[in-house]
């Protein structure tokens, strides 16, 4: 049975990736929607080829621009409307939620609560709704897999596991460009200093993230959202090279871990072919390479450190969130995006991005989670992290 | 419900480690019935700990022995009915097959012929019958559960997965203690040396197969049985620290590998426990130690080498005989036992072990394989290698 696949972000690197994986096995999925932002000319050319029945954008005028260049059976729409038809009216089998922030939450739950397998590698949508998200799903019984490398490693790790006998989930840290680097080093760090990742290619917002390790840690309340573990039972190892992405260690002192290059079509493959796995895709024998071949002799050992919460204070800041709970994952994640865009933007320093979601989770109300009060955090938190750029930014810099 | 256990081989050292383990969860296990074959008194000490309903040791003096010494109820046995009664008409829900050699074969195909799960720590069972055995199972739905910790590994990262997807099966050696010897020094190795196995504690054969990683080439040959893939399919890494077992690369190039301090107790409570894992055996923090604590550095780091068959050339024979099939396996594995044995015995240099078992090999006709012809070629093998044994001790040595 050929699948139908919906993509929302479809012109972000997680989208165009996942069209590349979409492109090179025909005989197992067909596109049934494409939605993006503002990236529209991408956008239609992305339509052109994959030919899909729904494509959504941002803007109104966009929408009709794309209507007069596209066949007029392809439905074009925009705004939440057009996010929510290519995800719950598309008839897709799977939707790859692929946008950043909350913009698609609306979408996404509309077809979780149509049993539609939903492919997540939207961070924000498990960080702040991931509980709302799960008993949804349970009810539904939508499927939620994890298309970011690290869950992947633990899902792929947990298939056909009794779920109750895991012990501790270990999520694979690369630490970043900072690793190495001093605390005042890391504070004082330049735009172009954060984006110079020693591993993964990925986009501005998560390359930041990683930077600061405010990735790791909406990684490790993701894990404890979609595998149902506590905090404390979820540990973060540096490991430089990234090729272990995750590791379970079951009660019974068993361990099992994944490893892959460092090449997001992977998990994005998995979670479109799940139960099955692709038969190709990066030939084993590149993997195999990354375990113990010559060639690739940086790989053939695999090191492990334990993260530093001094110097990358972030990591400690999304646990708290994860231990308060309700909507403080909302702010922690909201805050931080507001921050991150700050910093790009030059207004913060890149050690300020963990003061200013501190600022906000502090001045944040606990509030009990649900679908509203997360969108009314998410929005309170992002008015709390301008303020708290903005006394940063007219405060004289040294 | 608690699971009957049958034990083939109790007063060994797998034997005694899986009593240890149901001993621990006497929720779960109990034992009905325990084989054993010259140590009667530790087997008499074990039935009396236990009170299985049936024993079985290799001698009809021993068995009256027994007999006095133990409650009427208990039903003693000797010989190859003892072992027949133990596996297969003790009502066991699982046979744990820890003897050695060939000796409990017919006791295992009966039990697996009654569809009781076989948990398997006798290499010889699966490289010289295992074509036979998978085929008995898949007949009367009997599971095979590997015991052995790279085969364990496998079966555990395989657990939910399709195996046509199987790309390659990795297989970590510990490489032994000749790792880093010339080949001379190989050659000339004594016993003593022979049993300064770096990480794992064994019986005197294994270790002496684990100096010359003919080992590793049964368990080549097993995995191969094991889980339906060709020789030129598996691989295997050397990897000192012997904390990583065994990785499944699979076709859509992800990777999963499983690691756990060297102890047996860990396969063999997973082969009792599947498809539940047990709560609490080697605690979890140990595992997590041995992925990255300070406290245990040596193995915060992973390192993997390939196998040099040149002065190992234990591990080719076990590729050849895999790739040749047949009887074989069969015949590699009862010469390797002879030549072993006169290596134990100080008949033979370590070196000559391959020799013998190549010789043996050369010697051997290749006949399609059934129980009889295995059997057979056990026999013959046997004869060879002490031909080729005594060849070498009559001449001269320098």
């Amino acid at each position: 049975m050929v699948k139908k696949i919906a993509i929302l972000g479809s012109t972000g690197s997680i989208g165009t990736q996942a069209l590349d994986v979409i492109a090179r096995h025909p005989e197992r999925f067909t596109v049934t929607g494409l939605a993006a932002g503002k990236q529209t000319a991408q956008l239609l050319e992305q339509a052109r080829r994959f030919r899909p029945a729904f494509v959504a954008c941002a803007e109104a005028n966009a929408a009709e621009a794309l209507r007069l260049e596209l066949p007029s059976e392809m439905q074009v729409a925009h705004g939440a409307a057009g996010l929510l038809m290519v995800a719950a009216e598309s008839g897709a089998d799977v939707v790859l939620a692929a946008t950043d922030g909350a913009v698609a939450f609306d979408a996404v739950f509309a077809a979780v609560e149509r049993g539609v397998r939903i492919a997540v590698a939207n961070k924000e949508l498990i960080v702040a709704a991931g509980e709302l998200l799960v008993v949804a799903a349970e009810r539904s019984g939508a499927e939620i897999l994890p298309v970011d490398s690290e869950h992947s490693a633990l899902f792929q790790c947990l298939v056909g596991e009794p779920r109750e006998r895991i012990a501790t989930l270990v999520l694979t840290a690369s630490g970043g460009p900072f690793w190495s680097l001093d605390a005042e080093s890391i504070r004082n760090a330049s735009l172009a200093d954060a984006l110079r990742h020693p591993t993964w290619q990925m986009g501005t917002k998560n390359t930041v993230d990683s930077a600061s390790l405010m990735n790791k840690g909406l990684e490790v309340i993701e894990a404890s959202r979609l595998f149902g573990v506590p905090a404390e039972r979820i540990a973060v190892l540096v490991h430089r090279t990234s090729v272990a992405h995750g590791f379970v260690i079951f009660s019974d002192g068993n361990v099992k871990g994944q490893l892959a290059p460092p090449d997001m079509r992977l998990p994005i493959g998995y979670a479109l072919a799940y139960p099955d796995r692709l038969p190709d895709l990066v030939g084993p024998q590149d993997a195999f390479e990354a375990l113990g071949a010559p060639a690739a002799a940086d790989l053939a050992r695999l090191d492990f450190h334990r993260p530093d919460h001094e110097r990358f204070p972030c990591l400690g800041l999304a646990y708290e969130a994860l231990r308060r709970g309700g909507t403080l994952p909302a702010v922690l994640s909201a805050a931080n995006e507001i921050a991150v865009q700050a910093f790009v933007e030059g207004k913060l320093r890149f050690g300020e991005i963990a003061e200013v979601v501190a600022a906000a989770m502090s001045a944040a109300p606990d509030e009990p989670l649900s679908l509203s009060t997360v969108r009314a955090a998410d929005r309170r938190a992002r008015e709390l992290a301008w303020d708290a750029v903005e006394a940063r930014s007219a405060a004289p810099t040294n």
